[in-house]
């Protein structure tokens, strides 16, 4: 299983805003951007669901999630893929809710995403481009 | 036909990565940073394919793409959705080596993606969220 290293982690936190894309299940893809998506842990990363409309009815025929992060200065960029579980209730969800908040009170998550990664890319130009880690 | 309007065009501006996401046919999202994206016409974008890789796999077998573009300070953000043609020759490619050239002397686009833009979707959270344009 990949693991998100600490060199993805600080790419994660030079993209301040992080698409997330999801697909219907004919394969129509969808792209939105999201302020709120950190590590659950190193094979798994947590989006919190504030305003997903289209996304969420992509995930729940068909869990498949991608995203791309980016350093331009530090030249870096990778894609991470994996398989979404959406959590209403529960610790996660609590947690979720409970980062939203911090950061932002007025929001309410309706639901916290775990996204169990199954592949890393390496995005960036150069000899390493698409190269799986 | 959906056009693409003056704020829609001051939002990709602002937007200096732009997340282009494909699918596979059975509904595998891939998104990756674009640095070259623009309006080719007010129904249609072009996008230089300088490095793709997975994404072309992908327009060969499913031809949408969905790009998402935002502007936090003035607090917009639109989706737009279209079908994909590849050129390899001809006038829009040209233009197309022209223009990626011109900023990037190094580069050699393989090819541009002429995308007909079938939806334009508000994406800012707000009462307008997911309406259509």
């Amino acid at each position: 299983m990949p693991k998100i290293s600490q060199e993805i982690k600080n790419t994660m936190a030079k993209t301040k805003i992080i698409p997330v894309a999801t697909a219907s299940k004919d394969g129509m893809p969808n792209v939105i951007p999201f302020a709120f998506v950190k590590c659950y842990d190193d094979e798994t990363l947590v989006l919190a669901d504030n305003f997903m409309q289209k996304s969420m009815k992509n995930l729940e025929e068909n869990p498949f999630v991608s995203i791309c992060v980016w350093d331009t200065e530090g030249n870096q960029s990778f894609q991470i893929k994996g398989k979404a579980a959406v959590e209403t209730e529960g610790k996660v969800f609590n947690e979720t809710v409970a980062w939203v908040k911090e950061a932002m009170p007025q929001l309410s998550p309706k639901s916290a995403i775990l996204v169990k990664i199954s592949n890393i890319y390496i995005c960036q130009p150069g000899p390493d481009l698409g190269k799986e880690l």
